[in-house]
């Protein structure tokens, strides 16, 4: 028997055992959705989430949601109201941003590679860019030229640190992201002499970190490295995110993060700003802190069979749409997500089973010998978690099988 | 500087250094497409892998075409002439394959999961289903007599061997995969005494081998266990398909397989068969073999930058278009495919650069410290193997860029 990560505490079941994602039984909403496999996104789980962060942060703090964690258009109109602005990494993301309602000047578009129909969109729609690199201003501020608009360019760092223990590091060393600190005076007297609207830092330390402190380290380092940016270029950024790295816990051992302590020091660390920053507004990105554990992944078991004395469970639902949970996706070694029988959520576990997806491929495993209560062919699975990169970093088109459902409970 | 596996003997330069896809220049492809990225299929390759791979094997072997590797309905199309069946792993990929034109009996299902709907499609279309699981065959029977149709129904094997240096190994031990061996020969009388059209057997050790002897040895083990369950049940199989394992060279170190003297051996095998698969048709299915080295991935360098004395080229095609290639799918370790720069494919490397995709994501990475000639933006690179597993197998949705487009030549 493996480990799996712990059940997010939102979820219980009612008297006959069944699953409920925001108050409804989890087989009446595959019979509204009319068919499994089904993400289920639970909004009141998100708004419980935005309205502890806003109480645990600096007032002053802008929270942004980095909608790549969860694209789908109706997600982003919920989440619109909740947040101070949406970060986008494509022309398409901005599309989605802008169709939500978000404001432009609520928007920043990061992400190495732009392309100069990105950039000119992204002007033409009053979106601040988060420059990449030199070649990008430059290419920025001649679009900006040619349609006689000062394109908002902010400049994202790539700082020496790096987040300890983040699943993803995006500092410290050589990176295709931002620029590095030493030439970013530099870039912003270049955006400001070549027409540009400048309009701050992006400074990213890394992503997925379940460690407070570190996470605090790395703001008060990152708030240092605006100051001593904006002490040497003479002038006060207007805005400055200082990234994310909110964890949540997937794994067993993972422990869900204190972000009240994280508040309580960042909000000690904007009181005794250095004199350059008074007027700065920060704001932190965030992605799956926000939607990831409001989201379900329900699959159906379609056969129930043993090899060599192991207990398969196999089901309609499986990596094309859950690539991440399945292993393959920027983890080394396989663990597994938290996973249950939705409708035997309250019966002990009693055997130990794989859980496995419908593809002709060994990779393709939700739970891997994991302790469930008996299911067979017809019982639903729920697979959490499943409210950030699900669906839109999955390869749904492999093998063949039909796009999943997605629905939203509590919009 | 790190390795890059071998660039498939098929392509060269014209006198300018521009590289040359079947025969035309990539930059002329990149113009008739309008954007990059874009997949270039050259389906000459693929005839002169088809037609030297029929001269090497026994004349009696029916070669297949497992589309998983490369669904695109153009692809499909030209294929169909060049094999002898189609194996298919969904409801969806059967529809392809149907579309194409290859005739119903000439197609088989494999897959974990079946679900009722897609058991159906196949009985009502005759299309085999290759059964993987008692429970399946049930369900397959039951459908077949609602429908007043004896349904086509192999048996997939788990065998007990496994395919030695696979690169995914589907048998040995306990698999999602088919059934056990020693529970087969009851399997095959409840098909027939359940009115199924028994139609042999399934037996697929692993994928991606490039080892000869390995292949000749799983083979060997794949004829003798089929002539085993034909005694126990005292019956020929009609067909029995055992797999493919044919592996093709991505990593430095890789080298082409030496089919030729794995068709000698098979041929041996045939000719000295146990006498009750005297009349039974074997079947070779393979996938990437085929279509793997006919493909390049070619995209554009949109920025150069440097980041702590590294160089990256940014690309506009990453890993939401080849996720096998950046690393993230089914491998531990990663490593570099074939890469290039595609309008100076004659010019000596010059330099250690890393090129990466446009994604937020350190996972973004098509060639890690790779040694090429001086890039630009503008510049085309490109990304060879990308023929098999490539826009199908990746996360296309994530971060919301546009879908790589895909073209034909030589079709």
């Amino acid at each position: 028997m493996k480990p799996t990560g712990p059940i997010p505490p939102y979820f219980a079941a009612d008297s006959d055992g069944m699953l409920q994602i925001g108050g409804r039984r989890a087989d009446d909403l595959v019979a509204e959705a009319g068919d499994t496999p089904l993400f289920v996104y639970d909004m009141d789980i998100v708004r419980q989430r935005a309205k502890r962060l806003r109480a645990a942060m600096p007032e002053a703090l802008a929270l942004h949601f980095a909608i790549k964690a969860n694209p789908w258009a109706p997600v982003l109109a919920a989440m619109a109201p909740l947040v101070d602005g949406f970060d986008v990494a494509s022309q398409g993301e901005m599309d989605r941003a802008l169709a939500a309602g978000m404001a432009p000047d609520a928007i920043s578009f990061a992400g190495p590679g732009k392309r100069d129909r990105e950039l000119k969109a992204a002007i033409v729609a009053g979106v601040t860019l988060n420059a990449e690199s030199e070649g990008e201003v430059s290419r920025a501020l001649a679009i900006g030229r040619d349609l006689a608009i000062a394109p908002r360019i902010a400049i994202r760092v790539n700082p020496s640190f790096d987040l300890k223990g983040s699943g993803m590091k995006m500092g410290g060393g050589a990176k295709p992201f931002g620029v590095d600190a030493d030439r970013v005076p530099a870039l912003v007297e270049a955006v400001i002499k070549g027409g540009g609207d400048w309009r701050g830092f992006h400074i990213f330390a890394g992503s997925q970190s379940l460690d407070a402190d570190a996470i605090i380290d790395a703001q008060a380092q990152t708030i240092a490295l605006a100051a001593a940016l904006a002490e040497e270029i003479g002038s006060a950024p207007r805005h400055v995110n200082i990234g994310g790295g909110l964890g949540i816990p997937y794994f067993s051992g993972d422990a869900a993060l204190d972000v009240e302590s994280i508040g309580a020091a960042l909000s000690k660390q904007l009181k005794e700003l250095p004199n350059i920053l008074n007027e700065t507004q920060f704001a932190m990105e965030l992605g799956r802190w926000f939607v990831a554990e409001a989201g379900v992944y329900l699959t159906r078991v379609v056969d129930r069979k043993i090899s060599h004395d192991q207990t398969f469970l196999v089901c309609d639902g499986g990596l094309h749409h859950q690539l991440a949970a399945s292993g393959n996706f920027g983890t080394v070694i396989r663990r597994n997500y938290p996973i249950a029988v939705a409708n035997r959520f309250l019966a002990d576990a009693s055997e130990t089973v794989s859980v496995v997806g419908p593809l002709c491929t060994p990779l393709d495993r939700l739970g891997d010998q994991v302790a469930l209560p008996h299911a067979d062919p017809g019982d639903l699975i729920a697979v959490f978690l499943a409210g950030a990169y699900g669906r839109s970093a999955s390869p749904t088109a492999f093998l063949g099988h039909p796009e999943p459902i997605e629905m939203l409970v509590n919009a």
